[in-house]
């Protein structure tokens, strides 16, 4: 009966998933010139005519996505709701939901606020950190599971299981700041940021409905309910995203996409798996890290070199001088040169005293190795890239994990 | 036991709000270059000087609070929380914390949007229930007591209580809009809406404090742990809002402040004083009610208007052909001239067919009374209305309630 149930829950949700993206679909670009009037607007420096385009249209997304759980929520517990003697209610389900909804609400509204305001860098770690800490404490009376399994092949010196305690919520903590930052560093051409979340949402999806019958099959309907919803506002935003964009998602999507993965991965006790649905944003961010922590000069834009004559996009580059660099910006440099990861330019400038690196973007590394090419081609080569990854995902998911854990 | 620890949580909670109050105290003015950046600016139009001021700094004080809140949750439940055996965890109670968060968070974001992008009324209508549905849900499963006591002289008529069942959620709803609303109309002057938040906050402390010992203690503690952040974020804004106002506190703060105060009302189970200190703000909504639904013109703005000459502010006025009101329109002119609560002037323009009547507000109800003044002046005696109303609503509470109720 109980299951029966469920079956229903996940339908209802799924029609209005549907309903979510139709109403995204339709009301997106009706908003557009009021974010124009709001000079919420960038210029896309990827093509020829250099008109307006509304930025931050994902805090539309956002908006429809938090109309559609604050409506959904009473239906799981409806049975619960309807008995007049509820003395059962399951606060402790429930409390799942509105924690995670405030977590993904605050950073729909950092985002927004970055959107408008362009905060720091310090205020873009530490806020999500913030936001994730009823989470984590919902986490700890929950579940307060903070055992980790050791892999068959250090089982031999470190035992069965490792009790990771306190480190466990840092992990989870970092796991919500590493969400909400990686989508937005893997950007810079037209519909990037809204593909890769879709192609993320859509392999969770997969995952969850694998799993729904397994022994956690709850943690994974409470998954479904948020990814279901999520997967419609971001498909029809990147129906809108789409080259050419009519529109831009802005920093608000990529926290609103990153915070709603990790919500669903802490809570659904699958954050391994789904850092493996992020191997193309882990590539980018460990490639990105010389210029993030500026050992190597990371100017304001990394995104590709658009060239107005062949209609195509290259590599784009940073210039400094090597001796200038501090001890870590050499070894970089070093590292860069001798893995042959990055296309370098030595003495150049007048001087002949600077070099020149391609910025370190996923996307600048694609184009070293294939060459400039047309802005949708490159969109979808790295959409394939993310596609791939998740196969992979999936095989380490359900076949290598077989020879490091008893599955 | 209990008590004394509950003791040192408000404690820790005042520190914080003190901490709270600093920290915005010294973060706003730093936070101005970049809301101008931004263009989130405003003029003020009662000054000699037009310059630039910086628009919806609510958005920082209520940043603060939220992260205010998400440290100070953890200690009341800390006793739980470290009991390695915590199957005891009061769910039911953490739930309401997060729930209200929730609400406050979502309107404090709608808030920021609808500065931003000027959002149209039925966002403004709509969006504040939908963000209080998961606190009515809260309220549901925690008390679901719907039942009012009829006042005594009615109970020959009536009975002793009234089951209200769904009405009374739709009441709670409608009590989430009214007080984010009622705050965002009656502004217009320096140090207005921060100025009533922060007397209604303090007058809602007095009262928590007051029954903090009844039988209702802990619904009263709850109240205090929101509001007394509140009341410090609140101040430091005020000081920047001042005349002449540094900042402008915007939508964001009034719909802020407007949830925290519902949200409390509602969880507290005091929404009835609560009203009692909205007296001001029911008045000068009643009284808006014409232009409010259009029956009579209304313009864009409606604050006082400014004489430079003499650096006053005096009644602003619409202007309008009473014979083009619709019937209700005309109902609601006559009502105001029969009982003299506006100023009219009729027969005016070329044609002699326009009539002039001021902007039905509460500002310039007291400008019509008092004459034009000095707008510091016109804030002090709005303020003081405030205070003299809160001193009528604890009358009320505690001595004409004796009435009509078995206190």
């Amino acid at each position: 009966m109980e299951s029966k149930e469920t079956v229903y829950h996940i339908l209802i949700n799924a029609v209005m998933s549907c309903i979510g993206f139709f109403v995204c679909l339709s009301i997106i670009p009706k908003f557009g010139d009021m974010f124009l009037r709001a000079d919420l607007s960038g210029v896309d420096m990827s093509k020829r005519a250099k008109n307006k385009i509304p930025e931050a249209m994902g805090v539309i997304c956002g908006a429809v996505f938090l109309v559609i759980m604050f409506l959904f929520i009473p239906v799981p517990f409806y049975r619960h709701l309807a008995d007049p003697n509820n003395k059962q209610f399951p606060h402790h389900e429930y409390i799942e939901y509105i924690a995670a909804l405030l977590s993904i609400c605050c950073m729909i509204f950092l985002g927004f606020a970055d959107d408008v305001l362009n905060l720091k860098w310090r205020h873009k770690l530490w806020l999500p950190t913030m936001a994730s800490l009823p989470l984590l404490m919902v986490y700890f009376v929950n579940f307060n599971s903070t055992v980790i399994i050791v892999p068959k092949p250090f089982r031999d010196f470190i035992g069965l299981d490792v009790n990771l305690g306190v480190l466990y919520y840092v992990y989870m903590g970092m796991l919500a700041v590493f969400c909400t930052n990686a989508i937005n560093i893997l950007s810079g051409v037209n519909g990037l940021e809204s593909g890769q979340s879709l192609i993320i949402a859509l392999s969770v999806l997969v995952f969850n409905f694998t799993e729904i019958s397994g022994d956690s099959g709850q943690a994974h309907v409470f998954s479904l309910y948020f990814i279901m919803p999520f997967t419609g506002v971001c498909a029809a935003l990147l129906y809108h995203n789409w080259y050419p964009s009519r529109v831009f998602v802005g920093d608000t999507f990529c926290y609103f996409s990153g915070m709603t993965f990790a919500v669903v991965a802490i809570l659904g006790h699958f954050s391994k798996t789904m850092l493996l649905f992020f191997i193309p944003q882990v590539i980018n961010f460990v490639y990105s890290t010389p210029q993030l922590f500026r050992f190597i000069p990371c100017p304001r834009h990394r995104l590709p070199q658009y060239d107005p004559k062949t209609d195509t996009v290259g590599m784009s580059f940073t210039k400094f001088k090597p001796k200038d660099l501090n001890p870590l910006g050499k070894l970089c440099f070093s590292l860069l040169k001798l893995f042959r990861v990055a296309h370098i330019r030595e003495n150049t400038g007048e001087d002949g005293m600077y070099a020149e690196c391609n910025n370190l973007t996923l996307l600048n590394l694609i184009l070293k190795f294939l060459g400039p090419m047309h802005e949708r081609t490159l969109v979808i080569v790295l959409l394939t890239i993310q596609i791939l990854c998740s196969l992979v995902a999936f095989g380490i998911r359900y076949q290598l994990a077989k020879l490091f854990y008893d599955v």
